[in-house]
């Protein structure tokens, strides 16, 4: 596996932790202790505010999870990826693409995009 | 027009001014003094980097353009964009997807990925 891939399949899992203390534990060994998150809906600093927002939007989409599309790529410091979240086993109905910046191999800031929202 | 398509029309009108004095100008009035560019080949910080770096694409690249491709979009202080680079009137062989960060409406950090690059 690819360093982006393994970084953006690490991301995906905590994006995926329900439950709030596995999830603090999978974002300290994978980002750094002051990482940032930006999306056009949302955005964290630090990972205690990443958490909740993450635990955030599973209380809004309940049984939904995150899925990777396509091939993470990147280089240097620097990660793309694409993903989706939806019900499981169905089409996603929210997509999008994120930007990752490492430091040190660690997630350090992401900036999300939305490809796709429901109508 | 929205702010994100100015903004990446702007900066592809610096990626493909040839004479290094206009484009000066041109990223003087866009980018702060400070800003920052890298891709997976290059990197520049500064505005007299960054321009230098651009005109050695120029050399290496005579009489090829960059285009945008799709519909630049954003949010916040994020833009997005896809462009190619190629001979006027061809299909690009060179094709790319950038992330650009604002500050106070000027280009302060570019992060560039490249999706087609010839074999």
């Amino acid at each position: 596996m690819t360093d982006a891939a393994h970084i953006a399949e690490r991301y995906i899992a905590a994006w995926n932790e329900t439950d709030a203390q596995r999830r603090q534990r999978l974002l300290a060994e994978t980002w750094t202790p002051d990482a940032t998150y930006v999306d056009p809906l949302q955005r964290g600093v630090g990972l205690d505010q990443i958490s909740a927002m993450i635990g955030a939007v599973h209380d809004r989409f309940p049984g939904f999870t995150f899925t990777l599309a396509g091939e993470p790529n990147g280089y240097g410091d620097y990660v793309r990826f694409s993903w989706g979240l939806g019900p499981a086993g169905a089409d996603a109905p929210i997509k999008g693409s994120d930007v990752a910046m490492l430091d040190g191999g660690r997630l350090r800031s992401i900036i999300g995009f939305l490809d796709q929202v429901p109508g």
